[in-house]
């Protein structure tokens, strides 16, 4: 059986990450979610396991302290994570992992998995992306600019992925998801052995 | 509109490369081939523009000293090479181009066109390799084991390429380097127009 490709998805707010990344798993019951890690409190109606695992502070910073982090970092005082550990089963199952993640967590993850496929969903424009906020939120104009400013940076971090997808249409950006995920696994990156596999049966 | 896309096929001889080659162009119209340029003399059945570009010697060192040739070689005393015109000329249009090409010359277009994607075929195993190449040749067996080698030696050169098929099923690796070639027009390499486009609109 082959090992499954971990896909780190990222995208700028408003840019339709979720849904996109909601409808590719709808699609392939093969692709399994990356549930995060947090030690913030649960809100009614979250799951252990399934919304995100919460954990003690203690677990985990053990976790993190003995390399069990993926990748990790602090927002308003609380820790969020990738765990190592559900991610590599499903992948050693054969499982492709979506890990839907800002770009600062995607760069520990590329660093420590470089056969790791990185998709970054690009808003139409940023001129775009602004009436989007502006359209679905009650933010005031000062906050949504700034969310448009920071967008902007990290749209520039699109250079280290492999892949870019605008999502204009949203169809169209699912199934060039979906087409990127299947011709992802003929990338060189990701077979060594296949290539070492036929050199060795000489 | 936007430009074609630059595919650089190789894979050593014997594993279906050409085959796999005219499946693709039939499929969709919109890829063409790039036909080769070649100082050797035309063959019985050979059409000027369809196999090769047959042209002298005096011409053929003129397009490679003004630059013309996107990589060029020697075999036998006959210079073969890709002249940049068409090729350039099918990509502007929108078209993308397939070159068939070994090993070196790849290498080449390579270094000129970094934004080119480079599909490397592979046989299933050297095993396989030397038994296909047994069934269909009238080679000493000295010979077939010298090409068996010399393939070993292409396959290692496969980690220079994005991606790589294996031709086990031909049917799957007609599908797969399709897919590939729908999945790489998303390949960040290739969109840094549609990144900064994003950004440029605010």
């Amino acid at each position: 059986m082959n090992k499954g490709v971990l896909f780190i998805i990222s995208a700028p707010s408003g840019t339709g990450k979720s849904t996109i990344v909601g409808e590719v798993l709808k699609a392939d019951p093969n692709i399994r979610f990356s549930v995060s890690a947090t030690t913030r409190d649960p809100r009614p109606g979250e799951t252990d396991g399934e919304s995100y695992y919460f954990m003690s502070r203690e677990k985990f910073d053990s976790l993190v302290n003995s390399g069990g982090m993926l990748e990790h970092a602090e927002f308003c005082g609380n820790c969020y994570g990738t765990p190592k550990g559900p991610v590599f089963k499903n992948l050693e199952e054969g499982h492709d992992v979506i890990l839907e993640i800002e770009t600062v967590g995607a760069s520990q993850v590329m660093e420590a998995c470089p056969e790791a496929v990185g998709i970054f969903i690009l808003p139409p424009s940023l001129k775009t992306l602004y009436h989007r906020l502006k359209k679905r939120s009650t933010d005031s104009e000062e906050v949504i600019k700034d969310r448009v400013s920071k967008a902007a940076g990290e749209v520039r971090k699109a250079y280290k992925y492999d892949y870019v997808v605008i999502n204009d249409d949203l169809d169209t950006a699912i199934s060039e998801v979906r087409q990127i995920i299947s011709a992802s696994r003929k990338l060189t990156k990701l077979n060594s052995d296949t290539i070492e596999g036929v050199l060795k049966e000489c």
